[in-house]
């Protein structure tokens, strides 16, 4: 047993970010202000001058199927049933033919945007007669290639399908078209006290729809559950132009097998998605984010190292006294020594084992009111400030984990969230930390975690995988590939949703090399199957890991959803090449 | 503003269940000492020479399909696939024949009993070879005839497949056959410091496998969601005997379709769930429940009343102090009179809109604790107290509400908790209540609510209708159907989880009656539909509800459904008329 060190924490928390040592870089101040803006923005990584996206028909082994390609009649069908919203012009077309990474393009020659779901069942439904092949495109932001075409499909946009139809203020149900944008929901919704049950990196410009369809995570997941809980009804267009509408708003509806889950985490492929009924929680009164640094770099100064050989009788008031002095003192402080009469503390780099057990504490700790768990190495933090500028709020650390609470009572979360901050320092898991409450320094700490992605993909070509995996072996794969690619990598970096088990695991180079993915894989899918783990957590499928699914999904398995395209949609037209491996 | 009365409340929840005013009828007090225990174990309500339950076949226009009869060859081919689990006694078979409410009867002549999936393979591959029906059957506690056979089918239990395959003490995942019963999972679970995210009245009897195929509801969704979002994985085996493993333990798997998603709330019709993997949350360290009465019975005595009438400058301190003599004084007390500064509290009998102001300031006040908020009215506190001798806690009353915190902090719970009480009594939405922390009060006060059911079918024959409406509407139909149906019915009464939205409308008659169902049917339906609610929120289709899913789906889903059965189970072996309308 820890003993108790009441208020210990206080004075620790108080210090706030950022604090003299990890100001922000001087020109960064604006970064700090908006939380993860442009991530995901279209077009957020193009510089002047940045070379092509290739083809992806060129650089990847696939041949077009053979559907009908689009005449000048389709062209005056589409203006009918459109009118206003036929788009042909290439420029125009650019943006949506190519993916966020910008590491796959399509070579589409009209874009469609409707405005109700009766105009996307006459879309289809002409589609359907025509054999004509349709992408169904949100916001764009996904990390698999699923919202692009991979040749000339035809993209169907539901960009301008964006209107809430209803909101009901004592349940907290929402109902709107596809094309709403998150971030825009999120402020519609917290207007009236409440929130969205989900929330990601890419809000700004990802739409609910594309968020159903892939059945996005993100970071509310821990606590408010997957949105196949949170999703009521879904209005659905199917391949032949049939809508289903199953947008009802009830919590619970137990007549008959639920349609709605076939749509959601189907990309696209079964069906459109034109309308959600959704559930939002409450606004929670009191939102409290820690930013925390686990393990300590092991530069500690040869004087201060010497000094706590000396003192063998630290007891731990005096450590803490100690080291809050210290904090006052130093520009650098190195907070981990100050617990040294715990064994593990100055035995090396503490790793991700800390990360673990902080998790375990802190979920009995925090219980109902923890609403997000996130981790990053130190190799994230080194890119977010190298390319996006933004400081650390604390030490260089091996590990850092950003805790949410939300809760209903401030004082209470205030001191459930003290409690573990006290044990979690007392017991050396957590080195160093900083605590934000205020919505100016939350969407700063939040920031650093959510452009992480964004950062990646300044740093050079990305080689993304998303990964479920047993929370114990989660950072294994990213260590384990530091050793086998050496210098072949400029990066090898590990992030994610460690409340979730979901591994972000990225490597940088710079630029595409056959050699380097060939190192890369098949090796992290079997490596990942011999962990009984997901080779695709949220990311979900689409273009880039339609033939790795065996490595989750057992034959059997793939049967069943060859079949079930083969139900939903006869001719392929949705989405073809995404979702299903392209060898039956 | 209502003034702050500081630990007013406090005095009042002391009182504790169950006082004088309230106490246990003399020879209840067994009834109190068990939670629901004999809810729904086969035969509770059964007394000797209960008359026979009459055949689905003769009650019911139903036509048996054209599947094969069991023959001497298959029995032996059974005994060979399931050494010593062929039962073929039709005193064995009796219980497995008849629903749970014994208002429906099979004449199956076999019972199987399989221990593995591979066994169930093998029985589903010889019976689809053999174009044999297939019935399958968990703990039979169902309420819409969903678990027994209506003709002859085979019928295959899940009672020996109990066997706990694996529980991960960190992520708090359990995998376990699918015979597992639901109560014996929760003592397995608590045991290690967790709780199973579902909980229902017939815990001590259903098994997991039927909780899942019904995608059943319960006490806990309010706060830990459907099991949609709690059911990580499940192995099912298909009509034709195929094992489709996804026995998945992730929290997040986006690699393709949620196949088993199909076969939740499927009722036994598209496959067999053979096991599951199931997330279950942190035990709570604090379970607070408070049983409140809502509203007053309107015999005010004369003389208190003349007493309330020339008292006209009753401060609140006063009115306070003065109930709580009276409480103690009174064998009767007429706590609302003394809110009697708030202008609703004597005009008549306040009614479900308070129910419904209590429940929006309850899920402000309460927020991420609140794991419960239940209502039940005055008609079945007299049902449980003149059935199952179980005594109201509280004083007569229009509506009772149940409401349970699950938190981490006993302290910070039972201060929300405080506070809530203290609001509500001191804005007369909440005119008496009792309040219980310990595990046997709290089963005490759950008992009121859960045997309800089992009080019901003591009643006589019972019309169940379990709807999912919209909150502000879900007692109206209680009232319509009492004026509509007169004295027809013995009773009509409405409970069930407002949280919801779930209201269980149920009606009492002597007997089955054809012309009290014609006055019933289509008449409930169609108000649900008119609402644009559900006709069955949580108990499923089954045999029952099957002609009636057009009023809450669309044509173009109830096709979809029958395609989707097709697919699966193209000879139909597979719990044959259930779920699905008769006519396509």
């Amino acid at each position: 047993m820890l003993p108790r060190r009441p208020l210990a924490w206080l004075a620790w928390v108080l210090r706030g970010p950022p604090g003299p040592r990890g100001a922000c870089a001087p020109g960064a101040a604006g970064s700090w202000s908006k939380r993860a803006g442009p991530l995901a923005r279209r077009g957020c990584c193009t510089a002047p001058g940045t070379p092509e996206v290739p083809l992806t028909q060129e650089r990847y082994p696939v041949r077009r199927l053979p559907f009908s390609a689009v005449s000048e009649q389709d062209l005056v069908a589409f203006e009918r049933i459109v009118p206003g919203g036929v788009v042909t012009d290439p420029e125009a077309l650019q943006a949506s033919n190519v993916d966020w990474l910008r590491t796959l393009r399509g070579c589409s020659k009209v874009l469609l945007r409707p405005r109700t779901s009766e105009e996307v069942s006459r879309v289809l439904r002409h589609c359907h007669e025509r054999n004509l092949a349709v992408n169904p495109q949100g916001g764009n932001t996904g990390m698999v290639g699923g919202s692009i075409p991979v040749f000339d499909e035809i993209i169907l946009s539901t960009a301008l399908m964006n209107r809430v139809l209803s909101f009901h203020s004592v349940s907290g149900i929402l109902v709107c078209q596809a094309g709403c944008v998150l971030e825009e929901l999120s402020r519609y919704v917290e207007e009236r006290d409440f929130i969205m049950p989900l929330d990601l990196g890419a809000k700004g410009s990802c739409h609910i729809g594309g968020n159903v369809a892939t059945n996005a995570g993100g970071l509310r997941l821990l606590r408010y559950g997957p949105l196949r809980g949170t999703v009521l009804g879904l209005e659905v267009v199917l391949a032949d132009g049939t809508v289903l509408d199953c947008l009802t708003s009830l919590r619970k509806d137990n007549t008959g097998y639920d349609l709605k889950q076939l749509f959601i985490g189907s990309e696209g492929t079964l069906g459109v998605i034109t309308a959600v009924s959704i559930l939002c929680p409450p606004k929670p009164r009191a939102v409290n984010v820690a930013f925390l640094e686990i393990g300590s770099h092991c530069d500690v100064p040869a004087s201060l190292e010497l000094e706590l050989k000396q003192s063998s009788c630290l007891s731990l008031p005096k450590c803490w006294g100690y080291r809050h002095e210290r904090l006052r003192q130093a520009p650098f402080c190195f907070c981990l020594i100050l617990f040294s009469d715990f064994p593990c503390s100055l035995q090396g780099c503490p790793g991700f084992a800390e990360v673990l057990q902080t998790f375990s504490t802190c979920k009995k700790m925090l219980g109902e009111i923890l609403s997000a768990f996130e981790f990053m190495d130190a190799e994230c933090m080194h890119l977010v400030g190298r390319h996006l500028h933004l400081a650390s709020p604390v030490q260089e650390s091996p590990f850092y984990i950003l805790i949410e609470t939300s809760g209903s009572n401030a004082g209470h979360d205030a001191e459930k969230l003290g409690s573990f901050l006290e044990h979690a320092l007392g017991s050396s898991l957590v080195t160093d930390g900083t605590m934000a409450t205020d919505q100016r320094k939350v969407k700063m700490l939040w920031a650093l975690r959510e452009r992480i992605t964004e950062a990646l993909s300044r740093d050079g070509y990305v080689y993304k995988y998303d990964l479920s995996l047993p929370v114990e072996r989660l950072y294994d794969i990213v260590t384990d590939l530091r050793a086998r690619l050496g210098p072949q990598a400029k990066h090898v970096v590990g992030y994610g949703h460690l409340g979730d088990g979901n591994l972000h695991l990225n490597v940088t180079a710079e630029a595409f090399s056959p050699s380097l993915l060939g190192a890369l894989e098949p090796h992290v899918y079997e490596w990942t199957a011999r962990q009984q783990g997901s080779v695709s957590a949220e990311h979900g499928v689409g273009f880039r890991k339609r033939d790795v699914l065996g490595y989750s999904k057992p034959r059997e398995a793939l049967q069943l959803m060859q079949q079930l395209k083969a139900l939903l949609d006869p001719k392929g037209i949705l989405n073809p090449y995404k979702t299903l491996p392209s060898q039956a």
